[in-house]
């Protein structure tokens, strides 16, 4: 399985994703799901993208080539990040319906992938999508300002919780992680490296971003403070009530 | 959908479940999912459900008439919990089975139902099975003293942190409490209230059990206390290092 997230909130935007990928747990691997598209000072594109691996890599391939051979319309010149979402739907649903006729199947669901992109182009508004496998998307809002892709579920309650249109960027960052955290505790199939970027609103500026290590300091320190605290915070509760007991 | 869990501790065990059933959101109804047995000083038996509800229903329906009808092997005169299991088993499987009968069809996920049982016989140790859709189950161990049966991944993170065996019951069942109010929040299909019970080791004796409204004072409190507990746990966290935000 795949766990991937993305923001669009007050003060700019977060990618994350993990890079595991398995066809069974004898067959897990490192896969990139995070993508990245620059027009510098124009506009930023970002990608996660879960599901089928093989009509996700040539999704983003083909918008690759697309962008090389100068289409008329690609990633790169799309008027609108609308459009750009359009582009990638389009891409999606060719491209599974391509494999269903190859693989001689009428299971749609099975070459499915879901892509969440966002980013933004000056002048414009960050914006995020939800692209579905069958090529139709939903966008973000400053009432749901998240998405998340593959395995979400382990990792929804404290996004729910603690992200809000209004959530500092720094703030959203550790309930992302502690998001994955959980996930990553629960689920074998999710796990590190974490790919993560963070992209201030209106800085039209491609982030470094980082891969963030099972072993990395920071990481450490935050999974155990949060675990222990969890576990104090448990303990904090009064006492249950005696006709709980009887 | 559902949300069930049952634990089997050292100190006893704890049974939960919501009572929320539905088939579309225009059509969501409170029934029972929890289920007792008992035959004074000498056994109890618990049995939580999830699935399809008419499955469910027939199923208890099924074992209580088999009580009635004084059959050869009951929930009552079974010789141990092992064999519980085993009947109950037996009769989902069956009524499954019919279901895809009268329905014509080879669909035989769509009636199952799954089932935890759970209880104590005098002179032998609290046993805990899931019981699957196909008749056969798995015990809970020392390792894996919890079950969960329905929508269970959103509530899964803070039962594997903070359950193990040799959790005392009252702080197991403040994180079963926490593990419910995650799943609720973030899962409209699973509601109030919340029919509840605590057995402890070898009493032998029916406990009263309780259904806990979503207005319940300690509830209220609770929720509130973990919700501001968890943003300032967040808040607490070192900064956030400068290589992520780059």
């Amino acid at each position: 399985m795949t766990y991937c997230v993305a923001l669009n909130l007050q003060d700019g935007m977060i990618f994350a994703s993990d890079t595991r990928t398995n066809a069974g747990v004898d067959h897990i691997s490192t896969f990139k799901k995070m993508f990245r598209f620059e027009r510098a000072n124009e506009r930023v594109i970002f990608i996660l993208t879960s599901g089928n691996l093989a009509t996700s890599q040539s999704v983003i391939e083909a918008l690759q080539q697309d962008i090389h051979n100068h289409l008329d319309k690609h990633l790169l010149n799309a008027p609108t990040l609308f459009d750009v979402a359009q582009l990638i739907g389009l891409t999606v649903s060719r491209i599974a319906n391509d494999m269903e006729q190859l693989g001689h199947t009428q299971n749609s669901t099975m070459f499915g992938s879901n892509f969440l992109v966002g980013g933004q182009i000056h002048g414009q508004a960050p914006k995020l999508y939800y692209v579905y496998p069958e090529g139709n998307f939903i966008t973000a809002t400053e009432d749901t300002p998240f998405f998340q892709i593959g395995e979400s579920k382990y990792g929804k309650p404290i996004l729910d919780r603690a992200v809000h249109y209004q959530t500092p960027l720094q703030d959203a960052l550790k309930a992302v992680l502690v998001s994955f955290d959980s996930t990553i505790r629960s689920n074998l199939s999710v796990g590190f490296p974490i790919d993560l970027i963070v992209y201030p609103k209106d800085s039209l500026h491609m982030p470094q971003g980082i891969r963030l290590q099972r072993d990395d300091p920071f990481i450490k320190t935050m999974r155990e403070q949060w675990s222990d605290g969890l576990i104090h915070l448990l303990q904090q509760f009064d006492d249950i009530p005696e006709c709980y007991l009887s």
